[in-house]
């Protein structure tokens, strides 16, 4: 196994003290239980989120004005724990109430609900499914949550920021989680430390369409194939799910799983653009990069989110987090 | 070979294409010959930077507000032409002068100077050589430009927009490379798309200690090792080269070689800040992620620059790129 770790048992620690120190102007790190919480504290809803580690900038680089309050992190592809979220939600309560925004896998969902039975702070929890690969998977009963979740929290984000109530940001996330389809596409597995071998072995001209990113298997293993084929399959079955009408603005995010270059990201983008305008939809909001990763797997997601008026205006606001940041 | 393309022969311009679309408030593409410039336009000293493709975000990430105006690509690892700098400093120069930032490499320095030669319109050139792992290499005599440009084109751009003249902005440019050093380390090579196979090979528990950013051998092989011993070695080079006096500030870039997950770089940056603090060095900036990649090579680079007050100042001032974005 060649990473750059100390040793598996301090993978995460040592990764997320390097985070806190780099971004110390927006976050502050809390141990024992381990939660990360936005410095700038403001009166309005809380938004929090968590889950596995593994996913990085997920959550953790998403929280500063204008999406998460708290992030609690859990050991590498395991659910955190309710008594991180009750910490979480204790901190940065300002009485306007909690949000939890929760990737619908059956670890975090069974966590997070206990935490917010055992919590007296009003709170509300929406979980993310936008994965259409497949219908149930390894850890999880019913659609998976994957890149998809940086757009409800950028979006809900801005909206809790203009003071909107818990109910209505609660019903946001619900609408956007609604707007979202994902897939994605790996070639190559990534290798969890402390396991220390690949999650799933690929032969070299072989790519898993619709892998998890925790390596879940996909809907079919598939001979290497070009970029703009890879991409048809994958919109196949994101525009199959989402069925737009024709005309209508769509945010594509083109999101990089860990091993994934830059350059290739933007090629992707390419042709997901060219092939959504020949079907009539118009790109008019974009996001290419590494946002929801599955450690070092090789490999890329496509999400697309149907817009409007009201959830383009919400995505450009200004956000300042350390994966993202436009407009302060 | 398993990549994101379509063919070795479109790859560059798929990917170009992908970027222009993406971030079309930023930048223009022109074909023939191949330039990306600055959409918003300003009177004031013109920042042109270029070389070969495969280091993405570098260079097209990098252009904007407070950094550079255009950016020439070339083929993949490949110097781009003297055409392309021409028509990018005809495009871009406003009647102030255009400096030309260029990596130490034989190929971009020769094609530059002759672009230089053949330019009417008043310029200069600056040469980066960060790269501390050895003298002379594969594609250069002395010692190869690497991440440290970024530190370049991000302090010399904000002066440029303060209407600081060429001869102030040379100078400056000359000062930062004279305060940066960086090092490198490969886990894995990359394949260049045109070659199909891995530039180099390396075993499966070995690792290249300063590595340069095509591939090009560093010092030594070494059996894999912990994180915190690759960073020891990387920033005893740096150091020994620099010699800063205790006390001083710097900034530490932590940057990723292209499939080297942003959780790792985070744990590099950990162990690399505790380092430099133990050894009475302080972090005050920071930035870690993917700047100066080589294709898909797993892997990473220290790069250390010494600040000043005006240092920081202008590291701190607005910059609005596709890959870097603060204060706007």
């Amino acid at each position: 196994m060649k990473k750059f770790i100390n040793t598996p048992a301090t993978y995460l620690m040592d990764s997320l003290n390097g985070f806190a120190a780099a971004h110390a102007d927006l976050v502050t790190l809390h141990l024992e239980p381990l939660v990360l919480t936005r410095r700038e504290r403001q009166s309005k809803v809380a938004l929090i989120s968590g889950g596995g580690s593994g996913h990085e900038p997920l959550h953790a680089g998403f929280i500063g004005h204008g999406m998460l309050d708290a992030a609690c992190p859990g050991q590498v592809f395991t659910s955190p724990t309710p008594d991180q979220m009750i910490a979480a939600a204790e901190l940065v309560d300002t009485g306007a109430g909690v949000l939890f925004i929760v990737k619908n896998y059956s670890g975090d969902k069974m966590n997070f609900e206990m935490a917010a039975e055992m919590l007296s702070t009003s709170n509300a929890t929406v979980i993310i499914n936008d994965d259409v690969a497949v219908e149930n998977s390894s850890f999880t009963t019913g659609r998976r949550g994957v890149a998809g979740t940086v757009i409800v929290e950028k979006i809900v984000g801005a909206l809790a920021e203009t003071g909107a109530n818990l109910e209505d940001c609660r019903l946001m996330a619900e609408h956007v989680n609604s707007r979202l389809a994902s897939m994605g596409v790996a070639l190559k597995s990534c290798i969890v430390p402390a396991a220390g071998t690949p999650t799933f072995n690929l032969p070299d001209d072989e790519i898993e369409i619709g892998v998890g990113i925790h390596g879940e298997p996909g809907r079919r293993r598939s001979p290497m194939a070009s970029a703009s084929s890879i991409v048809a399959e994958l919109l196949g079955a994101i525009l199959a799910d989402l069925k737009p009408e024709a005309g209508v603005e769509v945010l594509l995010l083109v999101n990089g799983l860990g091993a994934t270059p830059v350059s290739e990201l933007y090629l992707l983008f390419n042709d997901a653009r060219c092939q959504l305008e020949q079907r009539g939809l118009r790109v008019s909001r974009s996001l290419v990069g590494n946002y929801t990763t599955a450690l070092e797997m090789a490999g890329a997601s496509i999400t697309l989110c149907l817009l409007s008026k009201e959830l383009t205006a919400l995505w450009d606001a200004p956000v300042h987090t350390a994966a993202l940041r436009w407009g302060v």
